[in-house]
């Protein structure tokens, strides 16, 4: 995470530009429901990356949604945001609704071929210095394969457009504290040492070099997110932390290992604590981020604590990468019930990151983590 | 749990001892709060199994207890309890209180050797014909080792009273509707085909008679608290519910085969289900009980959806036994901050219990589940 230089000071605020995802999808509902409600107006400006004619004809075929006009922007007018207006930057390229105006509440090759024509126009602008950050709505897997690309998301698909690997790119969920009921200001940050892969895949595959890395990706975004060192925690793997052994000595060979090369590197770390007591310990505020051992560990009380308001955080990119949480959500698009906390929240850290700089954010005080995490 | 006949039809009311526990701990003021507050009494006898002069001594000093009248009474009166006055029956044998008070808030031999005492005598007197059930208070697995008692708990304490081995016993998590927001006359019975024992342990333990096993415990248990067949899940191991195979095979291999066996024995029950997802759908009232397949993934949901509200109820032995979910807390033990909530869902689940005739009650409709789970 040693990256080079502090950044420039910004002479601008943000420059946030929004995909709505699969238009099929609550995607369009919650940008438009954030767009009109965030108060990130006047500390960033919001531009939505779609065709307009498509997002005017999506839109229009959604009840509850605000009513506000669309009005379609150059990538470099630089006018400031405002909540009674809209402004669209289209994609390059052929008009996806010259083909075909994607389906409601299914999966369809034009759902994501509007989706990663968003994404793509996105990454390019930001390539190109138009734009500060993406902030996504949701996909589908199954409707990106029938488009013809093979990726299991946003994520990979951004981090092939950056060149990289998709190993190179993780993710951070973020709770805001807002959702927690803890301080408004902060929220709880969960990164995983393993994610999609089988459990015991997982468990076998755990190295104190592997979690400490977790640890390391985890502390420089808290610390932009939250403008101060974060105070984490490593789960324990066992029940009970291992029991002083009697469930295993993963706690003694793996994890303690870890929390030592992170405490070495300067950073304000616990543990290993059982996992069943430190979600609600770190819920309540005592920490600010936590290093999940498994994709489950972390999953079921990030869900528990609020899906439906967290961020998806992207690491490993050279630029500011957010995301709603949730899914497209089929099942109750067009009914007035899609919840845009996840896209306000969504919208909330990533003016957060490109204000702090990120990702040029280096891990906090102390000597510099890399030798800790060969 | 195919047990011999119907219970005969209950001519009284049921008859619940109440131990505290660990007197060092808030086991006495979490037993006469709730003495105080339940609306048990009327529907259920209560009597606390205590020596009354060392509850007097460690009650007059813990600020914010009820002050009710002590009010000894021996094993065969059978006077209803009421909330004015608690009915306390003393364990035979030498007092405890002769010896020594125990200190407050710390381990000690002569706590231990308290907790020991008085559920030891609640089971003579359950043995005897002259009490229905058991409601424990918190004990501290070292204050028992420092009376000489090597044993984790209550519930390995109470199976070799029985005569049973450890392995006979198990218990159900049970977290009240009042807790969970839903239905408050339902609840989630949450019950592990592993538990104590390395994640990896477990993993490479699990197979489809144990999970199947594991919800042949839950339903009958869930019926009798619930006066109804109950809706269950069985979760899944891997991230996504294994990904259709890409995060592991354990769900085609192992879960699927052991919901197939429940199905045929007449149960109604969905499954694998995805962890992250099934707590959030258990607790808004979808499944009434769901087999966890390791200790952290029951635990984790359970505690964060509410451990100081959660009762752990004891499956396997030949009598009806509810404890406290949580500790002996003695960070605020006489402090006032002990919360009643779990001690009064305790009592009212063996009310529920006994009333319905458990341990006697067989798994609901369907045909007999004894050959699906050899």
């Amino acid at each position: 995470m040693t990256r080079a230089a502090d950044p420039p000071p910004r002479s601008r605020p943000p420059r946030i530009l929004i995909s709505c995802g699969d238009p099929a999808g609550i995607g369009p509902e919650v940008v438009c429901a954030a767009w009109a409600a965030t108060s990130v107006h006047g500390r960033a400006s919001l531009r939505v990356v779609a065709d307009a004619a498509m997002l005017a004809g999506v839109l229009a075929g959604r009840p509850g949604v605000p009513r506000l006009p669309l009005v379609t922007v150059t990538a470099g007018d630089d006018r400031p945001s405002h909540a009674a207006e809209i402004l669209v930057i289209e994609p390059d390229g052929p008009s996806p609704a010259a083909t075909a105006l994607p389906p409601v509440g299914t999966v369809s090759a034009a759902g994501g071929r509007a989706a990663v024509a968003a994404v793509e126009a996105a990454h390019r602008l930001i390539t190109r210095g138009l734009a500060d950050a993406l902030v996504t709505g949701p996909l589908h897997k199954e409707a990106l394969r029938a488009a013809g690309h093979d990726v299991p998301g946003h994520t990979e698909l951004l981090a092939r457009a950056c060149g990289l690997p998709d190993e190179a790119v993780s993710m951070m969920l973020w709770l805001p504290g807002t959702a927690t009921g803890a301080d408004p200001a902060g929220g709880l940050g969960v990164v995983h040492a393993t994610l999609h892969e089988s459990l015991r895949s997982a468990v076998a595959r755990l190295s104190p070099a592997g979690i400490a890395a977790a640890g390391l990706r985890l502390v420089p975004l808290l610390t932009a997110l939250l403008g101060r060192s974060p105070r984490i925690a490593v789960a324990a793997l066992n029940p009970h932390g291992g029991e002083g052994g009697l469930f295993g000595t993963e706690e003694r060979g793996l994890v303690a290992p870890a929390v030592d090369r992170l405490r070495a590197a300067g950073i304000d770390v616990a543990g290993p604590i059982p996992a069943d007591t430190l979600f609600l310990r770190a819920s309540r505020g005592e920490y600010d981020g936590v290093v999940a051992l498994y994709h489950d560990q972390g999953h079921i009380p990030v869900k528990l604590l609020g899906m439906h308001r967290a961020v998806n955080i992207t690491l490993g990119l050279p630029m500011v990468r957010t995301s709603v949480a949730h899914g497209t959500a089929f099942d109750i698009v067009a009914t007035g019930r899609a919840d845009a906390t996840s896209m306000l929240a969504a919208i909330d850290a990533a003016a957060r990151l490109v204000a702090a700089g990120w990702p040029g954010v280096t891990a906090a005080a102390g000597p510099a983590p890399s030798p800790a995490a060969p």
